[in-house]
C-alpha cells in the first residue's frame, strides 16, 4: 500500500469472469511489480501527472453467479494462453485473498427487484466498510443481457423506486446493479452494451448522489479499429458505400451472444460509429457468430467499399486478431482509477470524456478514437494533478 | 471562369503521367459541372469558407519527357478503369487544348544543369503571361529517383548557383525542378519523394523569393492508413512489435521502383510514420513489388502483431486495394489550390500544415492523421476566408 | 455453323438474367472467334479428344419472367464490368436474334402447375423444330427458390402426374421446369440450389426417357476453393476446429438470398463440402450478405482454424473476390456441351460424373475437386471422340 | 518395444533444432501414448495396412553444432508454444537419454572434407552397432545453405571421391552428409532445400548401395497451399496472371534465410510449383522477410490476380499462419518412417513417390498436391502390408 493514500474499492458484476479475472491478476501484479503497463492508458506518459490511485491502493471484491473458486478461474485463463501460468502461480494466495471479498448471488429473479437490489446494496456498503475504502467504483462486467423494454418507471426516479416494489420486471440486471450501486454512495461503469445506468430515473439518482458514471459497452476490437479508421475515409473526403463485418468469438461471451436478442443489442451498440463519423447512412451488415474452438480469442473481418474521384471504386480490408480479456482487462482498470479520481474531484452525472473506452459512449456523439483521446486528456488533466 | 476572379496557372512536371492525366481530366470535369468531388479534401464542408481558387480557374500546363498526347493518355487511362470514358469523351476537346501547353523536354542531361533550370523557368515564365495567370503552382509528379548524394553546395544558395555552372550534376532532377520554379517565382510542391525543395540552399531560394512550398512524396495507401491506426495503438499504450508491409504495384510507378535505388528512397519515405508515431524502433520489413498486370491498381497487405495486457501476443492484419492515380489526382488539386491561395496570403517557407499530403512531411514531424488534419482546417482557416 | 454437323439447342431458364446473358454473349463471341476460351473446361487440353458440339453450332433460346431486352441486359453488364463494351456492341444484332427466341413468363402460380408445365413442354417442343435442332439441353438459372415441402407425390411418376392435375402446389419451379424438359425430351442442368431433377419421380422420368441430368448449384467462389483446400487438410491429417465463412452479394443473387428462406436452401447445399471431404462435423457457421453497392460481384472470406501436431492450433484465411456471371457463364456452358454429348452417347439418368460443377452434386458424396476433375475426364473420355 | 520387432534409427543433422526437437518430443510421446496422431500422414486410415515402424521401435540420435542439451531445448520450445510444457516435464528423462546419443560436430571445414565425412560415417555405424538398430534413417535438418557451386566432380562418384581428397571444398554440408550417410549404409531424406544427395555421382553410390532416398526442402506452407490451390485454377481454365507472396519468419530459419544467398536458394525451391503446375510462366514475386518477434510461427500473404471469361480479372488472397516446427515434425517421422520401410522392401535410388512432402520434389515433375498423394499412397501399399 502506498504510504498513508486511501484505499479505493473496485468492485465487479461478473467478478469471476475473464475480463473481470485478468483485470484482478494484472493489478495485483503491477502492485506487486511482477507486471509491466501495457495496455493501460492510465498508465500513458501524457497523463503521468493526474493524481489517479496506486495500483497497492485498490482492493477487488465482486459478486457473481458462478462459485468457481477465482484462483482456479485464473488457472483457466492461464491455460488459455490468456495469462502468465507463472503470474498465476505466484499470485495465488493473493486471489485466493480477493475470491474472499466476493459474494455469490443468484440470477436476477423475476419478481423482488427491490429487495435484490438492497442485497447488492448492502454488500457494497460492507465492502466499503469492512475493507476501509475512502471510495467504491462499480464496474458491470455481466454478461450482455437483451435489450430492456421501454417503460414510463424509467422517467423519473419516484415512479421507478415505486415500480421496483411491485411484482413485475421493470429492470434489466444492469440497471438493477447501477441504481443499487449509486444508492450505496459508489461511482458505476457499464462495460457491457446493456441500459445500466442511462435511464433518466437513474441519471436524477447519480446527479442527487453526486456520483460519476460513464458507459457503455467496451471498445476492444473491431470498433476500436473501425473508430480510427472511418475518420480517415472522412477526412480523405472518400465516400464508404459499405462497411460489411463479421465476428467470431469463442467464449463466454461468444455463447451469451449466440442468443439472437443479446446480438441485437451489441450490434446495434456496434453500428454508431460509421453514421456519426461519417454523417451518412452506409450499409453495414454484421455478424457476430459463436465459434467455441476460439476460446477468448476474437477474430474479425471487416470489408469496406468505397468510392473516390471520379467514382473509382476502391476497397479496404482488415482482420483483428485479439484476446478479448486481454484487450479489455486494463481498460476496466483505467476505469476503476479514472472515476475514483473523478469522484474525488467532485464530478458527477455521465462523463462524456471517458467515450475513448466505449462503442456506444454516453453524454457524446463523438466516435471519432483521437477526437475521444484528446478529451480524455484534456479531461483527466482538468481532475488535478499530483500534489 | 468564375466572375473577374484571377486565372490561376497550375503546372505539372510529369504532365502526361497517370496521376497528372486524371488530375487535369478530374478538374475539367468539375469545373464543367460533369463530376462530384469526392475524393477533395479542399470541398469538405469544414473548409467551406476558405476563399479556394475556383475549378474554373485553373489553367493547366506542364511538362514530360513523353510525347504521347493527353487526349491519347486520357483515353488509356479509361480503357483501364482510372477514369470514366464517358468523361474523357466529352472533355476531349479540352484535353487537346492543355496538351498545347505541355512542352516535351528531354530527360536531365550529365551536364549543363543551369542551362536545363533556365529552359524550365522560361517555360514557366512564358505559361504564365501567355495564359495571364496571377500565379502558377508547379507541382512535381516526375518519376521516383535514387536519393541524392550529398554536396557542400546544397548548403547554401550562392554555392549552388556557382556549381549549377560547372559539369557535375549537382542537383538531382526534382531539386533542379523546384530550383527553376522558384526563381520563376512558382510555388512547389514535391509529390514524389526525391529531394524536390528540400535542401538549405532551396530553402533559401523560396525565403527570398516569399514563396511557399510543400512536399514530399504524396500520402495515397499504406502509409495513409498507417498514420491512421499506429495512433491507435500508441493511445491504447499496446506495443507494436513488428509491421511488415508489402506492396504491389503495376503500371509506371511501379517499373521505376523497381530500379533497387528508387525503392530504397521511397521505402525510407514510408518507414519514418511509425517511429514517430509509436516514439520506438519496430521491426518494419518493407517491400515494393512491380506487378505488371496490375496495371493503375496498388494492393498492399500490413502485417502487424503487438503485445498488449501481461504480454498477451495479438495481430491485425489489413489489405488495402486502391487506384493510385484516383487517390493522388485529387490531392494534387488540393495543394494547388492550398498553395495558390497560402501564396495570395503572403505565406513563404515550408509549409508544415499540409503534412497530411505527405508522407515525409517538411517542417514537423506529426505523422498523426488526426493531428494533421486539424493543423490543416486551422491553417487554412487562417489564410483568410471568403470576401 | 461448322460444316455438316448438328445444330444443339440451349435452353435457359432465366434467360435474361446475368449469367445467362453472359454465356450467350460469350457463346456467339466465341463463335464469331471474337473472344478466348478462358474460364471453359470443355476446352482444356485434355478434353481436346472429346467430340463436344462447336460454338457455331449452338442455339440458345429460354424464357424470363423479365422483358428486358438481350442487348439491352448485355449493354448494363458491360457498364458493370462484367463483359467487354465492345464485344456487346460487335454482337448487337445476334443478341437481338436470339432475343427473338425467347419467351416471356409469368412466375410459377400458385394452381394450374399442369398448363404451367404443358406451356414451358410446348414452348420446348417448338423452339427445337423451328430451330431444327438435334437435340436441346435446358439449364435452370432462375433464381435460388426456398426448399421444397415434401410430399408423397415425389415418390413416383404417376403419383406425381396426379397431384399435378389437382389445385395445390406439388413442384417447385425448378421442379416443375424439370418435369417439363424431361417430358419434352431434353436434357437437364440445374445450375441453382432447388430441387430441380431431384425427386425419385423426375428420376423416374428421366430413366423413361432415356435422358441425362445433371445437377445441382453451380461451384463457382468460396464453394469451389472449398473443395480444392479441404483435401489438404485431409492429407496432412491436420484436424479443422473451425471454418466460418461471410458472403457478400451484389446484383440479383443477393437480393434473392437476403430472403432467409432462400438462404437456408443455399447455405445447406454449400455446407455439405466440408463434412464429406474432412469425414467429421466442424463447426462451421456461414453467413450470405447483400451488399448492393457488390454489384456482380462476390467477396468471400473464410476463417479456418485448425489443429496440427501435438495439438499446436493454427489458423488460414483466404478471401476471394470473384465476378460471378463471369464465372458461372462457361460451366453453363461447359454443361451444355457434356450434356448434348453424353445424351447423344445414350447416356441417361444422374450424372454424377459433372460433379466438378457443382456445390451440391447428385448421385455422389465426393467433394474433392481433383477427384471430381478426374471422373469427368475419365467420362468425358468414355463418350467417344471425334470421328 | 513392439514385441520382437526390429529397431530402427532416425539420425537428425541438425538434432537440436525446433523441427528435430519437436520430432523427438512427439516420436516418444506417441511411444508413450501421451499424445494423438494429428498431423501425421503415415497414421492416416489409408495406409493402415502399411506394415510401418512402430512409434516404440524408433531410437532417435544425431549431430549438432549446438551445445544446449535436448531437454533444454524442449523447454524453450514449450516456452515458445510449440509443444506442450506438461508433455516435456514428463519426456525429460527420454530426452536426456536421447541427447547422449547426439554427437555435438563442428561446422564444415574449409579443407578435409574427407576426413569430416569420415567422421560422420563413423558416428552412423557406431550408433547402428551400439543401438543394434536394423537399419538407420539418416534426415537433413540442418539450417538452408547457400546454392551448391557447380564442379565436374560432382558428375561421377570416383571424381568425387578423388576431389574430396583434395584441400578444396567440394561439397555442400548437406551433400557432403548424403554422402557420408549413403557410405554408412543409411537411407537418407533432405528436408532442407540444399543439393542434398542430388548430384550425379552421390545418385550413383546410393544405387551402388541399394539404398532409397528422397527430397527435397520440406512442404509445410505457403507452397503446401499453393500446390493445392493453383490445380485449381488449372481445372477451371482460369488464367494466373500474377501470384505474389510475402513470408514472415522468426526463429533460426528466418535469420538464416536473411541472409539473401541462402534466400535464393529457397525461393528458387519455392517458385517451381506454379510453372510446372499451371503450364505457364508468372509473375511471382516472392519474399521471405525475417521478423523476430514471431518466433517459431510463419505468416503468409499470398496475392493471386486472374482472368476469367471474357476476361473479367479476379482476385484471390490467403493468409497463412502456421507454426513451421509442428507443421515439420511429423512429416520428418512420417518420412523416417516410409524410408525404413522402403529399405526393407529393396527400393533403392531417387523415391519420386515421397514427393508429397517436398517443395522441390526429386524424381518429378508433379507438384500437385492430390496427385502426390494418390501416387505416396499406391506406392506405400505397393511396399507390401502387415504379414
Amino acid at each position: 500500500m502506498s504510504d498513508g493514500a486511501p484505499r479505493i474499492g473496485v468492485w465487479f458484476a461478473g467478478a469471476r469472469g475473464s475480463v473481470s479475472t485478468t483485470a484482478i491478476v494484472g493489478g495485483l501484479a503491477i502492485a506487486h511489480r511482477l507486471a509491466d503497463r501495457t495496455g493501460l492508458v492510465s498508465e500513458l506518459p501524457v497523463l503521468a501527472d493526474v493524481a489517479l490511485p496506486a495500483f497497492e491502493d485498490l482492493v477487488f471484491g465482486g459478486h457473481d453467479v458462478d462459485p468457481i473458486p477465482l484462483p482456479r478461474r485464473a488457472e483457466l485463463l492461464a491455460d488459455a494462453g490468456v495469462v502468465p501460468g507463472a503470474l498465476v502461480r505466484k499470485l495465488v494466495g493473493d486471489l485466493g485473498e480477493v475470491d474472499h471479498r466476493i459474494r455469490q448471488v443468484t440470477p436476477l429473479p423475476a419478481g423482488g427487484q427491490a429487495e435484490y437490489a438492497a442485497r447488492i446494496e448492502h454488500d457494497l456498503r460492507e465492502f466499503r466498510d469492512r475493507e476501509a475504502c475512502e471510495r467504491v467504483v462499480v464496474v458491470n462486467l455481466s454478461s450482455t443481457e437483451p435489450p430492456l423494454a421501454a417503460s414510463p418507471a424509467h422517467a423519473d426516479l419516484d415512479a421507478l423506486e415505486l415500480a421496483l416494489r411491485g411484482s413485475d420486471r421493470v429492470l434489466s440486471t444492469s440497471s438493477l446493479y447501477a441504481y443499487a450501486a449509486l444508492r450505496a454512495g459508489c461511482s458505476f461503469a457499464d462495460f457491457t452494451p446493456g441500459s445500466g445506468a442511462r435511464l433518466p430515473a437513474l441519471a436524477e439518482l447519480a446527479q442527487r448522489q453526486g456520483l460519476p458514471w460513464a458507459g457503455s459497452d467496451g471498445k476492444t476490437g473491431e470498433t476500436l479499429v473501425k473508430s480510427a479508421l472511418a475518420p480517415m475515409f472522412a477526412m480523405r473526403n472518400l465516400r464508404v458505400r459499405s462497411w460489411a463485418g463479421t465476428n467470431l468469438l469463442g467464449g463466454g461471451d461468444g455463447a451469451t451472444l449466440a442468443d439472437e436478442r443479446a446480438t441485437a443489442s451489441k450490434a446495434a451498440s456496434k453500428a454508431r460509429v460509421l453514421g456519426e463519423v461519417l454523417g451518412y447512412e452506409v450499409d453495414a451488415p454484421l455478424h457476430i457468430d459463436y465459434v467455441p474452438d476460439l476460446g477468448d480469442w476474437k477474430t474479425a473481418w471487416d470489408h469496406v467499399s468505397f468510392e473516390g474521384f471520379l467514382g473509382t471504386r476502391m476497397a479496404m480490408q482488415f482482420t483483428w486478431n485479439g484476446c478479448d480479456s486481454a484487450l479489455a482487462a486494463p481498460l476496466v482498470l483505467d476505469l476503476a482509477r479514472l472515476l475514483a479520481r473523478a469522484h474525488d474531484a467532485g464530478r458527477s452525472g455521465p462523463q462524456a470524456a471517458l467515450a475513448f473506452f466505449f462503442k456506444d459512449p454516453v453524454g457524446t456523439d463523438e466516435h471519432r478514437l483521437a477526437q475521444q483521446f484528446e478529451s480524455l486528456v484534456e479531461w483527466a488533466h482538468g481532475l488535478g494533478g499530483r500534489s
